[in-house]
């Protein structure tokens, strides 16, 4: 019976300093960098045994076990632990909070030590490469040069494909689950809209909200409100709520169950996301497009060494199937070794953190490299 | 050639008074109510010809011809003509602006004469039956008692089957383009979204910010950007602006064409619409459901002698065929004339506005009464 990975504590490290800054591709620099992970399982004496876990856009570093409330797992609790996919039993787990988060890695809301105040918006752009740069330096303080895997749904599955690109052969196993090499147009949109409800709520102060007592509450509780809408089916909220109705008569307040279960999840937000943390890793997504030429990225990945899984949901709409397999093309078009498979799940983009019995069974045939007996089941 | 009905004016009437009121479906009165609307082409002697254009969420009285300057046409100019599919040489069209807008007709911005002050969120609840009640006082003041045609799209194709639902004889060609019987529960969570931003932005101060020098701009932009993005596909989006980009360097202000777009969609709404009345004319939507009761439906549709013709778009993830075949098979289980069509377009949702040959030969030929020579085509 798979198990759980039980209570665990989170790390931090400071990675980079003011000394030893990280240059971000943009060729600013930032120091101190502190990054929070966590780990689960054992790291094998030959640190062989390493998968690294990415972290989509509102994700943090408590992937899966508990701080102290086994009612409470981590985001990934499905996926990771003793007898699971990624098994602990066998396999060393980790998942850090990536830059310009807001759960104990350096992020906006971090305090400059230039000024002494939070960064807010003077906090540096940064890229999908960035993350991938403080990845690596974690790695390397865990003493681990190569990975068994990297894994990462949504902007998690960003970051796989980015490494693979810049560290040819750092990575055996890549998985990519519902992921994109490049927003459309449409995707920006919905990023746009919720970056323009966050800086135009009266609270949003430029930024600099950290020291008002106030945050731009309404802002970020509707970009993320929008954002639910696209991370669930019309299937999903059809069948969860329909046209259920609380009350009787018309009101501008909560008439129907979908509307009530959608203020939660804008309220629940609040409590644990920075609203400039949301701005900058939206921009981030906005502008990851590593096959926009090409030729130079077939060239590039003409030296990947690593066998990738591309895995899309048949009722994603915020990253269609067809995202993944123009991922899949570049990368066979190179001569990468890459499986694709959607499978079917009504749960839309959110079937990345479900258990999706498929979806499950090919991220663990790909760990234990016989995915052939999946795909031919 | 089609040609247009050139300069119009658009004209008022006092449909009801406080002493004799608009009854609404909730059993509450209102009044006066006072109806702005345009007409176009000339009524037969016999009142034989008229067709009545009930227009969407946002629309206006405004469908045709312009109001000094020809550059700027109605809202559906490219439909309503001389030589158009509603020919102005042969018919006679009627569009008012909707019951609870605010392009002249008695809505939440109006004056309550009971405190001499806007109604803002005192103005009663309505229904899309109370739309119709309406409608068909000003058909009467215009002295016609049957009309050949009505038609809407989206939120005035629900007006059309309303119509013909609670008056079984008074229309003979009814034409429902993308409308829907029922809002999906992903249809209902955007408009709440919408709503949400509204009433929580810092000006909306409870519906009463019209004498305050404020309005609540932000929330209600915010809105619009996002059912924007509902309206168009997301090929459009993407044949249009792609990834696009304006600046090089990454911002959290316009980077990406699509942004700039949107938010031109943002500011130019806010100077036509008022944010009241957009709480109002969506929640209509959501609660518009007369196919709830099935069976009662199809009883009462027993008795209607419109002819039907039903369009959707087969871009438009708004309100997909899928709520267009919906009416149809309610229709045609209870026996009423109905011709079905999903039309290919590019442009999603706002298909409808826009020229798209064969939608326009449907509506044409389904007033000629020849709609079997075009799905023979």
């Amino acid at each position: 019976m798979p198990g759980s990975v039980g209570h665990v504590e989170p790390q931090r490290v400071v990675l980079f300093t003011e000394d030893d800054p990280l240059v971000l591709e943009s060729g600013a620099t930032l120091g101190p960098v502190e990054v929070q992970y966590e780990t689960y399982g054992r790291l094998a004496a030959d640190a062989s045994n390493a998968v690294f876990v990415c972290h989509a856009l509102t994700g943090d570093a408590h992937a899966a076990g508990h701080h102290g409330d086994a009612k409470r797992p981590g985001w990934w609790d499905t996926l990771i632990g003793p007898g699971k996919p990624l098994d602990t039993d066998s396999l060393f787990v980790i998942c850090p909070n990536l830059l310009g988060g807001c759960q104990g890695t350096t992020g906006p809301s971090s305090v400059d030590p230039s000024t002494g105040k939070p960064y807010g918006l003077r906090f540096p752009h940064f890229t999908v490469a960035d993350l991938v740069t403080v990845h690596r330096r974690l790695l390397a303080h865990l003493g681990i040069e190569k990975l068994h895997g990297a894994i990462g749904g949504s902007l998690g599955g960003m970051q796989v494909l980015q490494w693979a690109l810049d560290h040819p052969s750092e990575i055996e196993n890549g998985i990519l689950v519902c992921a994109s090499a490049r927003l459309s147009a449409q995707n920006i949109a919905f990023s746009a809209v919720a970056r323009a409800s966050i800086t135009g709520d009266e609270h949003f102060a430029g930024g600099d909200y950290y020291a008002t007592g106030e945050k731009p509450r309404v802002g970020l509780s509707i970009a993320r409100m929008m954002a639910h809408i696209t991370y669930v089916s019309e299937e999903s909220l059809r069948h969860k709520f329909g046209r259920d109705r609380i009350g009787e008569q018309p009101t501008f307040d909560i008439d129907f169950q979908v509307e009530s279960y959608l203020e939660h999840q804008g309220q629940t937000f609040l409590d644990r996301f920075d609203a400039n943390s949301y701005l900058y890793l939206t921009r981030v997504m906005d502008y990851f497009d590593p096959f926009a030429d090409e030729a130079a990225a077939i060239a590039r990945l003409g030296e990947v060494r690593t066998r990738f899984l591309v895995v899309s949901f048949d009722t994603d709409w915020r990253f269609p199937t067809a995202h993944s397999t123009e991922i899949a093309r570049v990368l066979a078009l190179a001569g990468c070794d890459v499986l694709q498979d959607e499978v079917a799940s009504p749960w839309g983009h959110d079937s990345f953190l479900l258990e999706v019995p498929r979806y499950h069974e090919l991220v663990a045939a790909q760990l234990a490299g016989s995915t052939s007996l999946v795909f031919l089941k």
